[in-house]
């Protein structure tokens, strides 16, 4: 297995564990969102940014919405995967970053994700400009245009909705103390029923995060299902009482 | 870092990821029991016994049930721990394992686990004794005499009871196709509530299997938190409407 790791490139190996798959022995989206988490905060740690060097600036980085596909072949729990990710490019507030997951040999792309990062201050809970010493050692460009990632269509009000209350757990809490980006995966999916996840497949996805969803608050989960010129979709919204946390987008296999 | 791997002994290195810790940056105790599930599976596997080779035999290895210890040291993500397992003994229905996770120079102890497991026939969803091809492998003595985990301590009915509901979810089903064993300690634990459970560390815990949760169900989640001879402890109590499905003692640092 051969791993690439420089400033702006990092990848790691990672053993695929039972619960980070479904019961279709596949890793569940948001384990795929957790373990791309996983690998930038280790390219964070290898050079030198940890989570304490970052949080004595006062601030957290906060994913503002990601983009991706997976292939039709997923890997199963017991297989050594790659995880890799790279640095595109930043200005001085929107930093992007890609993902992806191979097998070890690099033979098959089981995903590729885009995901913008904003630096969200921790005392105001307001975005504020990315402080240089955390973005400068990633060796990317300064970009002048920042790629937009595709907003994911609205919710269809007007078609079937099916929908599903969730609430906060506690264990759904990081040691950022925030919501874990990933759960809101889990109750993006949920509504839609066991028999549908079992024999649909994510093709491609996009998420926008609007709002962050606080512990002990009760989510709502809405979806359309729908079939467009052959495609499968679903949108996808949750919020809390009136306010739009996030909406999401997917295509199905 | 030294591995001890023979027929009855396993162990492999995990390195603990983000995901698996909660708010206090250690692993949250149905991550603890998720990893020791993976070791013992790659117990299982490393000798020639997974999944496929398991279901072929119409049946799949259930835990009845729990007991352990947690040191007051626990390990934080980004650290490389050691997950460790022994097959201990078994007589026809049932066998008994140990597992322990230790730092990577085997120095700390973070916990030491005692289960024990039965087999259940997939069809009939009853006990059926171990098929002997599946336990010979491993090694262990069988006894005359299987000792018994400590029986939970009842929940106080006429103490204070918080409650909580839980819809089961699609995400906590496993390739099994069952409700994931340690989401069970995630139901038990989140009624305690973030202040207690970001304050309070577990010392010791054990707990009994009774029945099967399945997907769709709503669960009820009772705790009593009390005070006794200097300890702090608390009774736990799952169920689904009138059936007892598992109960739960903890003793907290």
């Amino acid at each position: 297995m051969e791993l690439k790791q420089e400033a702006q490139i990092f990848e790691m190996p990672h053993l695929l564990t039972y619960y980070e798959c479904d019961e279709t022995s596949h890793p569940s989206l948001s384990m795929i969102l957790s373990m791309i988490s996983m690998v930038s905060d280790e390219h964070s740690m290898a050079l030198g940014m940890g989570t304490k060097e970052i949080q004595a600036t006062g601030g957290t980085w906060v994913v503002s919405g990601y983009e991706g596909q997976l292939s039709a072949k997923q890997p199963s729990f017991g297989e050594t995967i790659i995880l890799g990710t790279k640095a595109v490019s930043y200005n001085r507030f929107f930093a992007v970053r890609d993902f992806w997951i191979t097998d070890k040999e690099h033979q098959i792309e089981y995903a590729r994700i885009r995901s913008i990062f904003v630096f969200m201050n921790l005392k105001t809970r307001r975005m504020q400009s990315i402080p240089p010493a955390l973005i400068e050692p990633f060796n990317a460009p300064i970009a002048k245009r920042i790629p937009r990632l595709k907003r994911p269509h609205k919710l269809d009000e007007d078609a079937s909705v099916i929908k599903k209350n969730y609430q906060v757990r506690y264990f759904d809490l990081d040691a950022n103390h925030h919501v874990n980006n990933a759960r809101y995966f889990d109750w993006l999916l949920d509504p839609l029923g066991r028999d549908f996840l079992r024999e649909s497949q994510i093709k491609r996805f996009n998420l926008q995060y609007l709002q962050e969803v606080r512990n002990g608050e009760m989510v709502e989960s809405k979806v359309n299902k729908l079939q467009k010129n052959n495609e499968k979709v679903t949108y996808h919204q949750i919020d809390v009482g009136e306010q739009l946390d996030a909406i999401a987008e997917i295509e199905w296999y």
